[in-house]
């Protein structure tokens, strides 16, 4: 991961940029333009304030007090009470690698100028992310328009408020202020919304999920290419000819990427398939996972857009000398993309499932009954099919929508939202079930590997069963299981399994 | 729509083509290089067969009797059982537009020459298309993937077999062809497959429901503009500059044609509106039909590659002289268009009510309580409420995913599928319930603007209101609403507002 | 169906009452104590009107128009007015025998005097019951808090306005009149409200519904039956000691009619059966139909209350000389009894479709696969898999929940329903599917009981086999199934097989 | 709680019993007449195995398996190798409440004699239980037919192997057995099926989550009496003549309650009510309350008898001297039970939720916008309806079926599941989300109460005021919310909110 600095402008974030300072720590900077832009926004609106046009959270309430004159000699009690009063959020607290995210998506923003705000607060963002300061954030309350009742927290930490993490502890943010030789912030004009009126916690967490869910299905295609040889399956519908009549991208790349590592497989020379046709969860695998790639390429190019334009509101428009109340902190577009993901997950989980039951099933093997090594007293992998198949049936469940579940509220004026904050949360917790259940397929796929004896396998699944291997050993005995599927998820959810299997691919 | 013959060539069709075949009755022709590549793969099929490759479904069985040789003497024979045993679909027939659509697609596909298929059928699809001659398809019973069960009814009048219906008249397909001076056909290898392994029921439908949906974004935005200009709503979130800091594709192409709609109403140059924030059902509006605006592009692209190319299994590749098993009938990608696209339309459904139920309040417009125009007696647009939030709940209930629930069937050959043709039909059902929902907002936006008297309305909006007004009049008294809602709905079911306020725009 | 006069007196009526009287048109008649109680509480309402106590409905307006005076001279016009503005719903029309259900239901709530209604209105309901005329009821646009939009259109009926059915003729209401003598009536205070202001559509549709489950879930029963004979399975599971250890009360009807019906059975005295365990699909079948028998007992049990108490609002408190404003039109408890069914019926669904599948299944039966009767070139009951399975997939969506998703109405006011019409709709949907599917499951078991031969079977099997064999022949060359499946259905949905085999059960 | 021995005999264990067991570490003691039965059942089985009858899972395999012959030399090895392979549980650990809840409901069920197993291991539960040793169990992975791969943990224990808590203390189990001078436990014949197959850990959490269910309903009733205080609501909807002719239990048991609580409150006597008709969400609550009573009652009833019935498979039964395969671990109609209680509980958190919007409306309330104390600069309760509307999003998501979500396992023979842990699993997440949501409307109402000053209170309203109010000061400054929201959670869920309010309506 590079530990270069990222230079933040406004319109050039990516899911992968987002991923490394979150995860990586990776420091950010902002462009000269981009501080330009952001002083100049903030003229704009005190100049706005002076001629006193009513301006939406500015000289006038949020929600349903935007009838409500706010005198200047007011801004900061105004402000700093709304900081307070929308902090609102419930529930476990984000991980600092989110918190990280999702100042990083906020920040980001910030620098197209039509916020107005003041650049200590800018300024701040970046002092957080590169001093390594996370709020702490409640994850739940947000209906994601805007998630101001989470984003809020970032908020009271400006002002030294709360509590934040720093070098690994929890503590006042004062506190952590005076370490860093940082001073509470003064907050003036419609800083308080510039703070709270963004989907920042949605679309920060929401790339971290898309990050997740591109190594989750790199693991599909790898997996399932193990599965093939265990099965001794039928390669002829991973011929290009095939896919050339069916140019669907996502289906395209995984048929690519998975005749990739079956390069040098026994599968394609051998004359040992007699199979005509493989069941479905087998044959169709390139198709299944592609419609997975279709989904996630949608929604991180609908997610990309958020990421690099504004989600204020009222929304400066400095070429223009105006600001206006707008909407653009819908974010229903690229939520909905979430939820399709869910659904297209749900698919490759339950293929997944169906392919590990066939390979505990000796009339699509000719192994032995559930891969044990001793048909006499071992049972081997026999009720680990519950496992995988109780986990999908959670994951049926959360590929349930939730986007358009909401109230009218504030006086009747927010009577629409997207629960983005939930459907990010539900799709990262459908993949984490995904990387059991993709675990005990690879289980399942090295112990009938071993079974077969000297197959000469892909470049690829070499290297995914050596891995495996490495830490979980062939099941002779029987063993408590759990234990083994630990091992595995371990070695897939870490990224340590998906490095040495593109490592083989690069050689 | 036009009436000219429609040129097929298996690469080429689009969701408009395929809705003008089934609405407007278009012939259709095959292109001479299409026909040339249907003959050369027919003539591989022969060959392949002579030298005995073990084919399934050409000289091996179909499904779990993938291992049974089919002898060549029983081509026929097994051909015509084929088609007997997967008939076997349930319930409520297609309408004749809808089997349109499905031979259409269904031959557009085999153009492309992986079919193997004889040009006799080919050649018949035209024949029923071009003499109207429709086969009845009962609508349920197929997973998807494919939609054997269903297809297998057309093969039925393809053999002279079951019933169509022509001249809107119910017959046996044999008095049919007796009539039109076709002769039942002879099937021979791999024909039965050619009919039946296809998604031409699911991409066929599709493709109108896609047609469909476009039709009622567009009335969304119409509506909403109306209702905007009953609300005397805010137009600044309609202000260009605002969306160009938030370049959605669907967003900016809602606003765009709301502006359009809205040329010339009061409301640009008004200075009666004093809200400054409208609730988001209204501020939101563009971003909400953007939304489904973006899904249903996807959609449509997902179902674009689909209608373009082969869903054959096993395929024929014909500049390499094979014949490969394959899953190319998987139609999961697009199917999760649909998904999405039900979720979206439920957000411009719900949106659409809280509109709706804003207009009857009378501190949102300063009108009178339901929009009745007599306080004292007259109750007015009160109990309409429950009648689209009753449709909501069920759209809500609709957009329910449905394509990964399926089970592992054929002797457990076929553990994949996608529901396609419910997933489709579901969102038929959503998008009927909405003609009503944003007929009946429609009422209430037209009441409220004859209540204010005078207005000077946008071109669109004019044009929209005097459509309705032509249909249904001022509520003055109370009267029977379901007969007021249905005229609504039939008027832009029917495309006839549409039309008059497409016409609006042009001049 | 017994025709004999059904004697209602607000406290005694049963869903198989309400079959009768809507299927059955069995005429009605009120008590005398009835009589005296509606009489009795209308000459309250006009003591409390002239006393001038606000009461809502009465001399003040509905829902959020509950602050307007209603002056004594106008009650007819408010009362009309009432019945013409809640005329709101939508969509396809009652069937004759839900009307009737409907108008029972209604009918019988009023005789317990908590409505205040005239005399004339009851006797109305009286008349058309008997007389057979049956107003058009739209089915659609109501959130169920309560049926008000749909109700009305009996409201319509009754003062001459609408459409009505008649002797099997669509004919406007006042011509029905004419014919049979009755003349428009005129309604008076809270009249209209207690036309519209009950849950009649919902509790009287529900109560069919109740109906169609008791006798799907027998059904569900004999068909098992047929197939355990089918699969030679172990009967074991049935014996009646192992669920005298587990005392659910359904499973032990579910067991006990199983027995029944099996009596005689060569499965009892057979050594021939060697399976130590049949899947649990056949093992866990009177398990999984006891959950659904006990499912149905609660609902029945809440709806009985419904049936059998009053909804109305305000309610009349004849003994204590009040009227007073409540909730008693809350449908929620029984729905949710519903909503719970819809799931129970799925679980039997699925176990239908898994038994099904097995016995195509030639490891489980022994028998040819698909049950062909000719393996060489017959395909059997292969494709089926797919009509059965998608119907499930429905079945799956269709039980998804709805009642809970509702808006807030009417200023406000109204933020609570159950959307019980469309709960009970979706109910009765999942239930017509569940005829295919073990109307298909039937058509496997007799195929397979036929390729066994000779077998013995039980006292209501062989009534079941002999039901079917009479309608659908035995499967020896393939042919169309849409219509072998369409025979099945009608017998078993006809309730000509039911009774057949319950009359096998009695001799 | 009481802290007296519970005695068992497998026929009267109670949810209040599991509780105490559970949370106040109650100890057990085997009544006499059980260790009778569990002796005689034992002896039975070696009589059994002496004759060399098949039994699944005694001299033959499990699941699959069953075709595989258990040599009784082998009784060891194979039951060991039964836990050690049926360990497959993952993810997050259970709470020692809940491993003790499951290890009281498996030992209560084995007393009934239809087991097999040795005295030993029952007494092994016991002396855990007493002891205070906690098995480690995974929660993730069981498909609840039986909960197989979790309940095996628990086995595991008892050999000495995996680890456990004791004083706190996680530590290998060995460990903690030579602390407390236990011996691993040697396994004979049906000893690990005894084990493992129950569904043991649905019923024990099923349990738990029933007692919180009943203390969230005793709370919602509670708070809506609060909330009627704060909105000067209309208590003629409370009148129990109203609920007299409308006799559902749950109606008539919140409604008794709430009377209690409202008890000399200022609303019975009060001319200040001139309200006609308050929300539904007020005017409904006893209703809506009682409809989830209504099935908190019918899923408490169907737990019962699972909890003092066998679900054992094979079936010993004792009088008869027979073992017999069944189906008895089907744990489908109560957890159908818990599907509704969760649609319920949905109905409960929306009403909570459209109570508080209704406090923070001054339309309704006659006070201030939100309840700020300070008009002109704080905000108040503004923010917060959007985490109560999150949370109910959530709800609405997890109220989604899940039971029927089941593939077909082990060779096809276990066709039929419930997901049962993962159904209560989410029940328990519905009420933890309950606990937010109400405590927030327990803030609203006593900041209403607050600014209407000088209230005379019911008796348990007064309660309940001050109990929240000596956790959370009135709301006059704007401050962080989410502390104050904290503080009401732990209030409300640690069950002091409720201890008090009790206490008042006793005296």
């Amino acid at each position: 991961m590079p530990n270069d600095v990222l230079i933040l402008d406004g319109q050039s974030l990516t899911v992968a940029d987002v991923y490394t300072v979150a995860y990586g720590r990776r420091p950010v900077q902002i462009s000269e333009e981009a501080i330009v832009r952001v002083k100049a926004s903030r003229d704009l609106i005190f100049e706005l304030a002076e001629q006193d046009v009513p301006v939406y959270g500015l000289n006038r309430g949020v929600g349903w007090n935007k009838d409500r004159v706010i005198d200047k000699a007011f801004f900061e009690r105004f402000n700093r009470n709304l900081i307070l009063s929308h902090s609102a959020g419930v529930g476990a607290e984000a991980a600092e690698e989110e918190v990280r995210a999702v100042m990083l998506v906020r920040l980001n923003a910030l620098l197209l100028g039509c916020t107005g705000v003041q650049l200590a607060i800018v300024q701040r963002y970046v002092d957080f992310l590169n001093l390594e300061i996370h709020p702490m954030l409640p994850l739940k309350g947000s209906v994601g328009a805007a998630d101001i009742t989470i984003l809020s927290h970032i908020g009271l930490s400006f002002i030294g408020e709360g509590e934040v993490v720093m070098n690994g502890e929890r503590l006042p943010t004062e506190a952590a202020m005076n370490k860093a030789g940082l001073k509470p912030l003064v907050l003036g004009p419609k800083d308080g919304l510039a703070i709270v009126s963004s989907n920042a916690l949605s679309a920060g967490t929401g790339a971290l999920v898309l990050h997740e869910c591109e190594e989750i299905l790199e693991l599909a295609d790898i997996v399932y290419a193990l599965s093939l040889e265990a099965l001794r399956g039928n390669v002829s519908p991973l011929d290009e000819a095939v896919h050339r009549v069916r140019p669907y991208k996502g289906q395209l790349k995984s048929v690519a990427h998975v005749r990739d590592i079956l390069k040098q497989s026994y599968l394609w020379n051998s004359n040992l398939v007699d199979s005509l046709q493989d069941p479905l969860s087998f044959r169709g695998a390139c198709q299944i996972h592609g419609a997975a790639y279709d989904a996630l390429q949608y929604t991180r190019e609908q997610l990309h857009i958020h990421l690099n334009s504004s989600d204020d509101n009222p929304c400066v428009l400095l070429e223009e000398k105006r600001i206006l109340s707008c909407a653009n902190f819908e974010s229903v577009s690229w939520t909905l993309g979430f939820e399709m993901l869910g659904s297209a997950l749900h698919h490759v989980s339950k293929s997944a499932c169906y392919r590990t039951i066939k390979l505990g099933t000796p009339s699509f093997t000719g192994l032995s009954r559930f891969l044990t090594a001793n048909e006499e007293y071992s049972i081997g992998y026999c009720t680990v099919q519950k496992t995988i198949t109780a986990l999908d049936a959670e994951i049926r469940h959360l590929s349930n929508p939730a986007s358009a579940d909401y109230f009218s509220l504030a006086g009747d004026l927010e009577d629409h939202a997207a629960n983005s904050p939930y459907v990010v949360a539900k799709t990262r917790d459908i993949i984490d079930r995904l990387y059991y259940i993709i675990g005990i397929e690879a289980l399942h796929a090295v112990q009938a590997i071993d079974l077969r004896k000297d197959l000469t396998q892909g470049l690829g699944t070499k290297a995914a069963y050596e891995s495996i291997r490495s830490a979980v050993p062939f099941l002779g005995e029987d063993r408590n299981l759990s234990i083994d599927i630990e091992q595995a998820y371990q070695l897939l959810k870490s990224g340590q399994f998906l490095a040495k299997v593109r490592a083989s691919l690069i050689n």
